[in-house]
């Protein structure tokens, strides 16, 4: 009998994100430093139960908290969420760009990534992304058929440059008219750290600007801004909604599961129209609304400041573990052995010498996972780009989930597996 | 400039569930007889904060709340749904189809419905509903492209052989290769309240099976069973998964949000191969993993039997406020309405004598909007099948959402209304 799936259901690969957190959940021996989960010390327990009862305590507000809410979300959290942005951005106040209408309350911003592939791409069409870039992201794309171009990584973020020469080779090639949008992670990227200057996204809206004509359509950037409160160094970059031509082609998108709680998984984005108009009403079919007392939560958390209290205790505690991380990889790295300290975020992403490959074929992999250490091997961050090999000497390591014993254990064994290869 | 949305981005109308809690949320003075709201003044306030409380006291249950879990999801929660459904359904114990390993926990049951739309169809493919059925799913179909063909009701569930009839219409004319799917809301069904008998079950499977060749492949089944726990007169139904043949063809989803707590979205189905990896694949990409902290919560309500203690207050809540509107409907709506009294669940379905049309252009509808009382139109209800006329006087009145008084007053007005349209 033939199966009775769907093109999309045919196609749809294991996401690497649910092979990397099988694999960790299932063996509680491992030393992870694949999984993005965050720092398990500093989770706002004591927090989110004062602010789950005070929300409870009263009537009136706790069936608020346990009933259906719109699909949008709760006017509040899209107040105070849209003010946090403003705020972040230094942005003058009252800019419609940041008006709470503008917002939409997700299940995790991986909800939107998921919403604005279904929106935007049909099969075949094509999306740039960072090289590397976010796996999750790459899963979403190759769910939906969608090819994406990778664009080449500097220090400061994308080479406008190659982004350039990219948008000419598809004009070339009559592909522009299937460019839907370019995708940024423009805080401590993951994988690599990266944090994009202002100059860069301002480059970069402008050339996509200049190439709409072309594709024929507007051609979007999705800003996805999940890290930006972990900074733990330097200053804040304001976002690519303070660039010009903002108002019609940037989507901002954060999260509160990382800054707060990966346990209460709420995300948001703004959105320019006709974009909002129709990923609420994808969303109103995904589930007409993310859980309102997870939102409610969050408005208090907010509204309370201890959102922001919290987010001090985080910001030195990843600095403390990014720090661990970095004297670790000094100490048990053999040399050649490459990586820069970020400013923020869960991760750090050494390059090995060539000769060392690092994927999930690898020998390297398969010995430091017999020595019970788990990372995230970079080619799973590469696109499937047919102009370019895939690199596959680089590995995600992040100082989030583990503990700072782990992170000295782990590096160490991991560092003792390269220098077997090595020697 | 043209467009840049996707087929589907152009294709998906907003769906009438967002339309009808937009015009419930804003206008506060509306008697919403519309919404699928549940009861306010029975949520669970006080229970949810004492257990929210016992699970953050600790440092240890309170990190595993706030932390990522599964893809599939909280394997407590996961085995505590199994068992219940299995009781429910007063299986053998030990069935390999109750197994935890087949369920997985969504972020409400409408994501599962979601996720198997796109797991199989096609825009063009076709899925039989009951005919009317939950306008929900009708509105993803409709994002998805997908054809629904109506089954006829009676009062024990679909009509068998109008199935038989609608499945010989589709081998006939060469669109059997592209069903793929019969979608029941087995218990005091949304919009009618009817619940489908343990025969029409076995007899809708056995149908489905003897077709699978002449279709090529799996004919599933999909038992959405959201309101089963809300029986307040009759004994229960075991589900489709006691039938012959169910183990390769039976989805089954529930949910706790209604009987729970509607702002802790939670729902779970259980599926078969080749679904259950695919729709986890999908699931992955969607947002890894349902929020752990309403897993978690649920968990909790499941273990400490407050779960089950809250349904009986439940049951007893919806079975007064039925009783409320039915004498009220006695009392207002003019001779010929007719309608059934429900054994569960949370709504009534009256149907008007034939001049009288309640759909969203008719009179009645405008008129009773004009009294700031809300009805779903029953036309919302029917699949948009070429096959019959689309019936357009009746109601969907919920009992579920609004105070006994607001009951009372909104079918007074309602009544009214009729009334001076008879007159």
């Amino acid at each position: 009998m033939k199966s009775a799936l769907s093109p999309l259901g045919q196609r749809t690969d294991n996401p690497a994100i649910s092979w990397l957190m099988g694999l960790t959940l299932s063996r509680p021996e491992l030393i992870s430093l694949a999984a993005g989960f965050t720092d398990s010390e500093s989770l706002p327990v004591a927090e989110a139960r004062a602010l789950l009862d005070e929300l409870l305590r009263s009537k009136r507000t706790g069936r608020v908290a346990l009933q259906y809410g719109s699909t949008q979300g709760d006017p509040e959290l899209r107040r105070l969420t849209a003010q946090w942005v403003e705020r972040s951005d230094g942005a003058r106040s009252g800019s419609s760009l940041y008006s709470p209408d503008r917002l939409v309350i997700t299940h995790g911003s991986q909800q939107l990534l998921y919403i604005l592939s279904e929106a935007l791409f049909a099969p075949g069409e094509v999306m740039l992304v960072e090289d590397p870039t976010y796996f999750v992201t790459l899963g979403i794309a190759q769910s939906h058929g969608i090819r994406c171009r990778g664009v080449r990584m500097e220090t400061d973020g994308i080479d406008l440059a190659h982004l350039k020469r990219v948008l000419d080779k598809l004009k070339l090639s009559g592909d522009l008219p299937r460019l839907k949008l370019l995708y940024l992670v423009s805080y401590f990227q993951n994988p690599t750290g990266t944090t994009t200057s202002w100059a860069k996204k301002a480059g970069a809206l402008g050339l996509l600007r200049h190439y709409e004509r072309a594709a024929g359509h507007r051609l979007y950037l999705l800003e996805d801004a999940a890290y930006r409160e972990l900074r733990f160094a330097g200053d804040d970059v304001p976002s690519a909604l303070t660039c010009q031509g903002a108002a019609e082609r940037v989507i901002y998108t954060g999260t509160f599961s990382k800054p707060f709680a990966t346990g209460v998984r709420v995300g948001y984005g703004f959105l320019p129209e006709p974009l909002l108009s129709v990923g609420l009403r994808i969303k109103g079919n995904h589930d007409f609304g993310t859980a309102n007392l997870l939102q409610r939560l969050l408005a208090r958390a907010l509204a309370s400041g201890k959102f922001e209290q919290h987010l001090a205790v985080l910001r030195a505690r990843y600095a403390r573990k990014a720090k661990i991380m970095d004297a670790a990889m000094r100490r048990h790295f053999p040399p050649g052995v490459e990586w820069l300290m970020p400013h923020g975020g869960l991760y750090h992403w050494p390059r090995l010498p060539g000769r060392i490959k690092t994927g999930r074929r690898s020998k390297l992999f398969r010995t430091t996972l017999a020595r019970n250490v788990l990372y995230v091997p970079g080619e799973l961050c590469y696109a499937d780009d047919p102009t370019r090999p895939k690199p596959d000497c680089e590995m995600r390591l992040s100082f989030g989930g583990a503990s700072e014993t782990d992170i000295r254990e782990g590096i160490a064994q991991l560092g003792q597996a390269m220098q077997k290869l090595t020697d």
